[in-house]
């Protein structure tokens, strides 16, 4: 492998996830095909933890973040969007362009969402649609979707949660948590290739979607649903058949692995990072553990440290590791450091290690000894 | 190969593509993908026949129709639309779900579009915007683009044309026809797997995109060519990789075999085809050649034949060879033999010489020595 590609997605596949998906293609619209995407969607089921309903789209995870509004929300409708981060405001863009009155409830950039403002916002605006987004990859939030869904429930309002970069990576239950939609993407925790959005709807959200005229043709869930019904099982448009393949590859691997194991994986991987960063004298951009995302990690970069530089010709020419920038203002602030998809401790040892060396480099005083000696004792005690 | 795949898409793919798709994922905001992403787009050109501007979605053919509609036409806005088919006839649906006051200028299934009825329509309503099908896939037609293109340019009107299943296979010029936005997918002629949209607009309806809001977020063209124009060049979504470096591969030999090369070839695999089933005595479903579309030839089924025992228990199950079925009104009554994609000579004579063993299995009185013979004398005489 050429690089050690720590992104917050996409994200390095497993071999055998990839190599799936160089199987020749085969007709969308057959018993072979069905097999298939039945058993996605089945297993997507397990990973959303809910009885409800699924979907699988081909497109990216803003497909699927538009997908959920433009087939739940109408035009003029007011909608409570949770803004602390780029993809708070991405969901509240989405809304916007549909035509909602979207109302923002923002919070700082590195601070996690308070439901207290969103039970605020809902008594103030009366919305019957909340967005929010589980793990805010910009800043390394994880915000507290059960919380939320707790005050939805209170206001009667839906929520649709983009879990894009974190779903299978850190405790999410659908149905007992009372989630309505629920988005995800094939290229971050689930380690496949990009391409595909998951969507979950419960059972009362899709009523409502049937009642809505969706403001998109191809991103109309509802059609998702019919087709799911038909004999073959099928999707509505031409879909990514070699995505698929990996995808039921991965979900495979998923399901044998078991959720929560793979939720206290993550767990192992983050505390191995921060403990691990800490250590060596750097400081973290979520520094309380309790809000901090167990799928990717930001770190502060220290007065006159250049992200090209750093990131770069250090980084990934020198190390060959490629670890993610700051987003928007956070551009050249901060690094990020990705631990989902087929990610090892031994890699997440590599990249503390390496990020030590490159900030030696610059001349940046860092003890990696101690880095290391840290990291070997969360190791030890896991 | 399990199957003998002869869809009109999605269709096999050379091992060379496959292979290239299990490549390891990388960075899609890096130099990396600049070069694949930036290759992409000029080969594109070269296929589009443009000196315009390409725009790669992750999606179906029918996502890149929606961005085209969504991204150029403005709710209420008069739409005239060529339906003489199922996708004619989704162009249409799909600008009423943007909103747009859609005038269907409609054949019989099996008829080209007249370009003297889009005149009309487009002097009776004013409309600003023509949509049309190059090769409506279910009825195996090929319109006439660049006549249509003729009597836009008369109106001042954009001509927005779908040429998911045929660009590449058949003449297309969409600088010298003038054809404002031009869609296509890469699972077809290009022998890609499903999960790209490649979208090639001129600078005069960019320039239109630029003042319409488009009604999509996720499928904003304007957003696309933004990011193009970004450093490293990239996609505003995480765009499908791997998919990305199956594009390149077979852009780069569509390239190598040239365009008006791969027209021809496509020439003789439906005349081959077209021969073979008429000597046989069974009718073909478009019986004009010059209004056959080059990608895609459909067979009506004699009295008695029943799709599914055809298709399905024979064709499929015991000689490996997967044709389509009719769509719509017209399932039970035709099947389509796909020819586009990496389809040699040699799979038209199995898919002829097997469908014409089917039929004598169901009774049907079929010549099958005659059409070898008469697909022996096109292939002696090419």
């Amino acid at each position: 492998m050429d690089k050690l590609v720590l992104l917050p997605g996409p994200v390095m596949v497993h071999e055998d996830v990839l190599l799936r998906s160089a199987k020749q293609v085969m007709n969308h619209r057959s018993e072979e095909f069905e097999e298939i995407l039945s058993e996605c969607i089945e297993l997507a089921k397990y990973l959303f933890q809910t009885d409800g309903n699924v979907a699988v789209i081909t497109g990216s995870g803003t497909a699927g973040m538009e997908a959920a509004i433009y087939s739940l929300v109408e035009p003029d409708e007011p909608v409570v969007s949770v803004v602390n981060g780029k993809f708070g405001a991405r969901f509240a863009d989405i809304a916007e362009r549909r035509g909602a009155d979207v109302h923002r409830v923002e919070f700082e950039w590195g601070e996690a969402a308070d439901p207290k403002a969103v039970d605020e916002a809902l008594s103030e605006t009366g919305a019957s649609v909340v967005t929010v987004v589980q793990s805010e990859t910009s800043t390394t939030v994880l915000n507290p979707v059960k919380e939320i869904a707790d005050v939805c429930k209170d206001h009667d309002a839906y929520l649709v949660v983009d879990a894009v970069s974190s779903l299978g990576g850190v405790e999410f239950r659908m149905d007992e948590w009372g989630v309505d939609v629920c988005v995800t993407g094939s290229q971050k925790v689930l380690g496949c290739p990009p391409g595909l959005a998951l969507v979950a709807v419960s059972d009362e959200a899709l009523e409502r979607m049937k009642e809505v005229e969706a403001g998109s043709y191809y991103l109309d869930l509802v059609k998702y649903f019919e087709y799911l019904e038909e004999d073959p099982m099928q999707t509505p448009y031409t879909p990514a058949v070699n995505a698929f393949y990996a995808l039921h590859e991965a979900l495979k691997k998923l399901k044998e692995e078991g959720l929560e194991s793979r939720w206290e994986r993550y767990k192992r991987l983050q505390e191995v990072v921060r403990e691990g960063i800490r250590a060596m004298g750097l400081d973290l951009f979520v520094e309380d553990d309790s809000i901090a995302s167990p799928t990717v990690t930001g770190v502060v970069y220290p007065e006159g440290v250049d992200d090209r530089e750093f990131r770069g010709r250090i980084l990934r020419d020198k190390y060959d590791v490629v670890v993610a920038g700051g987003q928007d203002h956070l551009a050249g602030k901060i690094f990020r450091i990705g631990h989902m998809g087929d990610v090892k401790l031994r890699d997440m040892i590599t990249a503390v290690t390496c990020v030590g060396m490159g900030m030696l480099e610059l001349g940046v005083d860092v003890d990696v000894g101690a880095a290391v000696e840290r990291m070997a004792e969360v190791v030890a005690g896991s």
